[in-house]
């Protein structure tokens, strides 16, 4: 499927239809291939049984079995929602699977899991370091039967998307209680009165259009009690349970990062001649080929080990390997785009290769969910 | 001057300018500050007593006396040309002040001397390794009393400036003539009949506006044959003697661009607070700080040398160490860059400060001039 | 028994004798230990199904199996040799396995099976690259019903053991043939008159008494022709076929070093006090520490995956895999124990720890089999 | 000189006298060389005008003058002592001329200055870190007209030299007094009653003979009251005023290990051949040669920096650029001579060349006068 919908021409239209001016149009071809997808039943493959033990949502691949297909799918930057797998969306569920109540998963993670809507998840703020959660400033308050919602967020992914239809949102219900039960997690629908796009971010200088990465102010945002997710002093908690498997799931596409860099790197080396040989001839140019095949590989299998040990044992059960593949893959990947764009030359910084754009999203993966130093 | 005119306000304003509508305009602030460097006399710093003995141009500063000013302007990354003192003007008048007839100079170098044209430099194609400038393809042939000019070239920066008046282009003359005397080098006015210009290239998703890269076609482009320089068969040698001074001039700048970095690394691990502590009191932040230190030193101390070499003995002289140098700057800029980045958390990365943007020129600069295979 | 009988006196007698001036004799707790061990099976552990399908020298552990108790055995440097375990024998016995005939098994085989002989393997050149099998300069020459064998080689490690008994040596029966059938290998008994041992060599200043390296002069060496294996012309083809298994037991062994390093270095940064705090509290040791828990855990890995790929495929079906981390496992032990150097201080750099002749051991595995440029 | 007197037949007679059974004893040819060294003026180059303004001792070389000397001398383990420019006498003289008095230096300085005696430096102790000053358990008694000493050190360098006649002795002389006046220095005469040399201690496998570091044990060794330097309390001030110049002594030195091992690897590289060509045609080996020209060239340039600092405002002027080189000269030396050693194969693990021990060396340095962390 990959050779035949996405590389080559649906590849080309969505980076140009991301370039242009509806780049925060979803891409007609966007949602062709998603009911393709849906309708052979390529549809939710990362959600593993501990989630949808009767295979309700899902095919019910284990975590193992869906790691080669996040790699293949991770190889290109959309490929992953054609089939209902990307972030913030999985995160998401699984934070609505875990800890929803029967009203709230009717009410969000139904269209989620259907892809009727999209979601994004309001966490990190602009004037705080938040990977630390005790200095997270936004509030929640009760206020007879809503919550009303303050506070300045930023790298809410997909908030721009037109189909975004959920925000959760992290925030303090009481500033004054013991640290790690100040916070609490609340179900934002979206658009609501009082929250705003302030502006889209960038990633060395990609915007990201149409998914995007969006600074959001929620100026008094008023939605009923019953969306808190279990109660109020759960929103640590709910964090930590959401981070696992979201940082598993970003290594196994950077995998598929590494690779295609890898493969371009290979094809590039054979094919231009300088000083009268292919560049494949050049002894630092194998030994960077041999070494990005050794941390690809070596990564691949701490990967699929930290799979294991989920599908075995839980998140929990995989916490320690979990956490150093979370710091590992990204600078893998981000070591073996930066030796393809190398092998490149000039060609490589520009977008006639995807290489400069996923040397942008690998780097910035050492920060999303905590930076290296919080993780390891 | 630096904290009055350009940092701050200024800075601002060129950033909002090169993200907007207007990008490929000039923005008033640039000709403003210009005409007041020039009325202060800080002109053409760049033009050493090798090539202006009589300081003509300038004021007459040695490359040692220049190096810590180009460092200053080299942490703005528009700063330069305030100065006159930007790429590629700089190698255009160094080329036209040693290879160009009294005819060449008075239409080219003068108007480039004075700031009233900006110019281009169209070496590297798209289709080949040009690095290895026997791969040229382009043609420039004798038709009458004109060159009739043919060629695909990219990454020629500042083609698409406004007030480009110049493009001094790369062909070859007679491709079965021994290897390095097939090429010559031509002036051409621009605009051209059968210039156009394809497309502006990215770096990362940067696209360097107003200054810009450019792909060019050159179709049938007709210029007198007066322009050609020098002589056929005169285009590596001259490309020799330009490549020099110019690959110093960048790893000047980038060390300016690695001091900015460390000096917004340490403000921010000062003020911002994780884990109850500022991030200065980490380890692993502070060894970051002390190694960046240490490689800016080392690198500045090299490139001083270089120039001194210059000095005391011209360009040739100093061959040896601007090649470690043209390797070895980019190199330390990029990880300073990257460690100032990883400091800055999630918002090292969008544009609220200049890290990303530099991070992908520093990485670039590891390719422009020849890549680090090629120099070592 | 690692603990009960290896580490702690047994560790200190052994490397004391190693120091003294009986360094050249077998300590005594070693064939004690051997004995031991063999009388409870725990013998040939190495020799899997592949090499031993009917169990009858060994317990028929698979590759897999192995890999754990080869990485015990390795945090001790002599530990491999009471389990039968060791190089250059292990790759020896493998030799004859595959390639002698009943009546050299029965001379040879069947006394290193016992452990009653050693052995060592000649094929390392003085004067050449040997790593480049065509540039052998040694000779075995036919000569009525003998061969008779010259030439200087060294590394011949387990020469000098009083106990070794067989020297399997690689030299050309005909230089004129095609460059990969030049070289025969043939069987030594040691001593054999004409065989001389020049000096032992050391490894950053250690001569790992009693096992040894040593320099050896062949002259007029003369053997039976019926010593030869296989044919002439075949040593290259037997060379390939020891290397492999050879290697990957080499890997396993330095990931127990790694694992013992790390342990030490663990401890040591608890209980050391600087500046008021225990070392474990610097940021640049924990970052260490994680690094070196990362990178032996990949390691690990990848040297399990080739280990089950010679369980099903066999030795050529792993020759990718092996290759790579003959690579890696050098460097990844080499940085971890010089890790653990660094948090020990100048202690680990003298005798009181085993870093230092740790580092000295995994530092020059990277070139043993071949450097790390040959075999990528 | 060096070509004349020391490489070839001299330093082969120094290895093989230090390999063998009077390794404790000095080699003739030492004191040969140094008497002509003496007789030529060359003799006492380390010390600078800030130390000896009227050239009593020394013919008055600037540090800047002197460097590109140490450089020299360090290529060869023991060349710096034939000009009486070795450590730890060169840092024991500076603190007689900083911090005695006139008896002192007539006793213990002068005979240092003609080379009549040697001597050592006892601080780092074997059971705490002792780079934290606080730590140290050594103590210095006040008995009557005596101090009494006690304590266990190691790593005393050169104690077990046969013309050692003099140990510089760090102990608290109250240790319930303020942090850094705990500490006093104190000279203690060898040999001396209740001083034992408990032992030579390695540097992986080497000693060091007859240099050597040895642990020594104190037990009420007896020297009267005037042998104490300055004051009760000093001891601390005078260790921070010894610890720069060492410093950037031992970083000229290891520059010198650095072009040694380059050198050796640009020969080995032209003439080693592998797989029909020499190993100078390898990328992967030119670019370690590049690399090592611009490590080496920096660290110089930095030390050079450092020198000048020195020359211009005296030794604390320069505090911040010693402690940079302090941390980059050993690392850059450590990695120029392991790239070395992997050109060399397996040749450079044994003493045919220097390769391995000047590691040792260089690796140590890293460790000496305080670890990395400490002083970076």
């Amino acid at each position: 499927m990959r050779e035949q919908h996405v590389y080559g021409a649906a590849e080309k239209a969505v980076w140009k239809h991301a370039m242009g001016p509806d780049r925060w149009q979803i891409p007609a071809v966007i949602e062709e291939l998603k009911a393709k997808a849906k309708s052979e039943g390529l549809w939710n493959l990362w959600m593993a049984p501990y989630l949808d033990p009767k295979s309700e949502h899902s095919p019910g691949l284990t975590v193992q079995e869906y790691a080669p297909l996040a790699e293949i799918m991770g190889a290109v930057p959309w490929a992953s929602e054609i089939f209902n797998c990307s972030a913030p969306d999985t995160g998401n569920m699984e934070v609505l699977i875990k800890y929803g109540n029967e009203d709230q998963k009717k009410r969000f993670l139904k269209p989620l899991v259907d892809g009727s809507i999209r979601s994004c998840f309001a966490m990190t703020e602009k004037k705080v370091a938040s990977s630390d959660a005790t200095n997270i400033q936004s509030s929640i308050v009760l206020h007879g039967e809503d919550y009303l919602i303050d506070g300045l967020k930023w790298w809410t992914s997909g908030a721009m998307d037109p189909r975004c239809g959920l925000c959760i949102f992290m925030g303090k219900t009481d500033p004054s209680a013991e640290r790690h039960v100040q916070q609490s997690m609340i179900l934002v629908p979206m658009p609501s009165a009082g929250l705003t796009i302030v502006r889209p971010l960038t990633v060395f200088g990609y915007d990201d259009a149409p998914h995007g990465h969006a600074e959001v102010e929620f100026k008094g945002v008023r939605v009923p009690a019953g969306n808190l997710l279990v109660g109020e002093g759960k929103g640590f908690e709910i964090a930590q349970g959401r981070l696992g498997p979201g940082r598993i799931h970003h290594c196994m596409r950077l995998i598929g990062v590494a690779e295609r860099a890898l493969s371009l790197m290979c094809a590039r080396a054979h094919e231009r001649v300088a000083f009268g040989k292919p560049l494949s001839t050049q002894g630092t140019v194998r030994a960077d080929i041999a070494k990005a095949r050794l941390l690809i590989d070596q990564c691949r299998l701490l990967c699929l080990q930290a799979a294991r040990e989920i599908d075995s044992g839980g998140v929990k059960a995989a916490r320690h390997n979990i956490a150093l593949i979370k710091v590992a893959a990204p600078q893998m990947a981000s070591w073996v785009v930066d030796r393809a764009l190398q092998v490149h030359g000039a060609a490589g910084f520009c977008d006639d290769y995807p290489l400069a754009f996923l040397y942008a999203q690998s780097r910035a993966l050492s920060m999303a969910d905590g930076p290296d130093e919080v993780c390891a």
